[in-house]
């Protein structure tokens, strides 16, 4: 079994959640699984062999599950992009739109310089909205986006539409 | 320069945050040295070595941070205690008091089976009620805590007192 196997196959879907109609990707599963872990930790590191980066970043919470656990083991620094209100010191903040509502996300003022190369890793890809306010809020500090990374793309949402002036990979990708 | 003595040069103290009076132990400066980084998850892979254990358990979402880099390099599995309703499925809730109000944790039915050998990590020991509600959930699921690390410990604030039937240990502790 190779690696995107081994995830797939350890991965769980809930219907209904969050809410009715929404087809919830539990990875809850696969990580507390020792192979799955690795297995993602691979194969997102295998994604990122040719690229040249300083940086990565990840995404408030589920983006720092797998964006530290990158850093470290291509021993790169790691930045965090949180919720708002959870970043002390200056900060540069992003309002953004979502489905119902808005959405703020934050970034410590020097946690990225200018022209640094960063790879924005995140677990899933639905609609983009996030991905892409954390690419601009990025872009707004200097950063150079190399690439975004993703465990799981849900393809029929056409959240790289949303990303679409960056390079983008997923390990997995779902219709 | 030694792991503790580089992740203390480039720790960030934030005066009055959350709020006033408060100091804020910044790990932010920390994760984004990738020097800092590695000598974080070297330290806490150190203190392990002679822990037998399965499982790591993070406490969203600082946990999430050290959690899952520390499982992919010691190739155990990570569970997830999120913050109430992000978990899908079947999940076991636990209510807690804060200094103000009250909170809920929450895990997945099945993410820990009776009698599997646990470590809770975290970034911060400040009062420990989250840690304790969490060891309290853990072993409420069948785990068998072994120890609980956590990278900074205030030692002023007691935390130890709520936790002091487990085995706890930090990397570096400041009054």
């Amino acid at each position: 079994m190779n690696n995107e196997e081994r995830i797939k196959s350890l991965l769980r879907l809930v219907p209904d959640f969050p809410k009715k109609g929404i087809l919830y990707y539990d990875i809850s599963t696969v990580l507390r699984d020792r192979d799955g872990l690795q297995a993602c930790m691979s194969a997102m590191a295998e994604r990122l062999e040719s690229t040249d980066f300083d940086l990565i970043a990840g995404i408030e919470s589920r983006g720092f599950i797998f964006g530290t656990a990158l850093a470290d083991r291509l021993k790169k620094g790691f930045v965090l992009i949180r919720k708002e209100g959870k970043l002390p010191g200056f900060i540069h903040k992003l309002d953004y739109a979502l489905e119902y509502g808005h959405a703020a996300i934050e970034i410590c003022d020097g946690a990225v310089t200018q022209g640094q190369k960063v790879v924005l890793v995140d677990d899933l890809l639905a609609t983009g909205g996030t991905a892409a306010a954390a690419c601009k809020l990025l872009s707004l500090c200097g950063a150079d986006i190399q690439k975004i990374l993703f465990l799981i793309e849900l393809g029929s949402l056409e959240g790289r539409d949303k990303i679409s002036e960056y390079k983008t990979d997923s390990i997995l990708k779902f219709e």
